[in-house]
């Protein structure tokens, strides 16, 4: 699948513009190494670390490139999100910023911190059930009475370019990665990051990670189309797509060369791992990509591969089942 | 107790020249911010992780400093440390990388993390009874029987200067800094950002703190005198000195306006605060300092205000208890 020259359906300026235009909301976030990590994972690994990412995702990325593109005429009807938790809080951050009312559709089992850390941010919450419920009709509603924008979660241009921004910083830091592992939900982050990271160094390798539970790009990456699983109950919250984007999906069936699958078992370990050797809180979704190099999943002897941890939003709870 | 006409008992240039000379041992940490933290705090807060640093503690500055410093004809006969853990892990770092061997005498009920780590690192560890054995004795009868050269916690000159490279690096990213909160065991740390700090910014405010349960240093800078308590029971195991050091005491005394007392609750509930906000993983220790400025025992009003968070060893079952 992998193609390098391939038309781009994204443009790296796209990204390189986001990056501007994000910089007063979004912290260009720390590169992280740590010696007992590349001896495990026989690779130098550079962690791009996201979940010390302002509402603790890089969420914030592209919610914040979106927002700050509504013409001023438009912010007085308000923004409307549908999240699992990340994308909600960086929504309500990002209209916050620009003092825009934001109505935050949730479902109702998303884990605390984030339905509390979105409150805190003045923003309306509407919760549904992840099993009966259609998010997007919800949505729709909202929308409809509200007359405001919409900010999707991955599946728009704008917040591709914006979550992109993650690779290219990290590129900047660590210009000489072989390989960069990202984790796929919507896909946005990944296909953000794989056309920066294409446009900056074509020659670098580009994998995406999803839990097994949780598998649907994996299944149409396979297939060579749109599979549309059940709802996946994965404890990686934040990947739990039940479907690849219209818009990412094919960009990453142009640039990304493989995807490779982690167990929940493997998930727990590598939150684990993180939290002990490197001191990092992260959450189950933000660990994913680094339990595929932990735990051999990509192709050994890749050199210098980039790991983006996408966030760190977890309850600290959980962490005495890891 | 303020006085920044004072001579100065440790050379600004020797924390300098440590920085050079530390330079392929320790890592240059970030320095974080988060907004939650400042509301909180009633401050702007500069926390200078030395959490993320190699080893995941400060300790690392120092012992390699010292260890750097060794003649080659003398580490042969190795080295020697007395530590309840994090400058136990740090010596036997410092010694690994110079090819020296090295033991390592540390309390029977230490972190398990701490001392896992320190053995990972190719150490010998000799155990002893914190409430019933003489640790200074003990490393005495090694340092007879090996001829090697003893790493002292704290009570050194190229300890002090080494870990004062801490602040260095801090005031080089937060120049604009009024106030430094260093949390204080044996003296270390604290001796040599404050030398440091005042060099480079004459007008800064330098803060103690300590736990209730082990306030060896408090009491000696009432007093005027060194102090000696019982060994103390803080959940703060790297501040458990029952006195603090000969040569950082008066270092202390000249340059440290004033030191505050944090009490057990106030350690934890920091802890928990730093993991669930900031993503980062603190041992007690290491979030003695924080918690000074979260729960309001500095003055109010310091405007820039620096924290060294000191260290991230804990073990994760600990966190249950925050």
């Amino acid at each position: 699948m992998l193609s390098s020259v391939a038309p781009s359906l994204l443009s790296a300026d796209a990204v390189r513009e986001a990056a501007e235009r994000i910089r007063p909301l979004a912290r260009r976030t720390p590169v992280m190494t740590s010696l007992s990590v590349d001896s495990r994972a026989g690779s130098q690994v550079f962690f791009k670390c996201e979940n010390l990412q302002r509402g603790g995702a890089f969420k914030i990325r592209g919610a914040a490139n979106l927002v700050l593109s509504i013409p001023p005429a438009d912010l007085g009807r308000g923004v409307v999100a549908f999240s699992s938790g990340n994308h909600a809080q960086a929504t309500a951050i990002a209209a916050q910023h620009v003092g825009a009312a934001a109505t935050i559709v949730m479902p109702e089992d998303a884990p605390r911190s984030k339905m509390e850390a979105t409150r805190d941010r003045g923003a309306r919450i509407v919760t549904y059930n992840r099993f009966t419920d259609d998010r997007e009709a919800i949505a729709a509603g909202v929308l409809a009475e509200t007359k405001g924008t919409l900010v999707p979660p991955f599946d728009h241009p704008l917040i591709i370019a914006g979550q992109g921004t993650a690779a290219l910083e990290l590129l900047a830091e660590a210009p000489l990665l072989d390989a960069l592992v990202v984790c796929i939900g919507g896909g946005g982050l990944i296909a953000g990051s794989a056309t920066i990271a294409k446009a900056v160094k074509p020659g670098i390798r580009v994998f995406g990670v999803e839990p097994e539970l949780g598998n649907d790009t994996w299944q149409s990456f396979r297939k060579g189309e749109h599979v549309v699983i059940p709802p996946p109950d994965t404890i990686a919250d934040g990947l739990r797509s039940p479907s690849p984007g219209k818009l990412t999906f094919p960009i990453i069936q142009s640039l990304v060369e493989d995807i490779v699958l982690v167990t929940e078992d493997e998930i727990r370990a590598t939150v684990r791992l993180l939290l002990e050797r490197m001191k990092l809180l992260v959450e189950p979704s933000g660990a994913v990509a680094a339990a595929a190099v932990l735990f051999g999943k990509i192709p050994q002897g890749l050199g210098r591969v980039g790991v983006i941890i996408s966030g760190g939003n977890v309850d600290i709870e959980f962490l005495s089942t890891c």
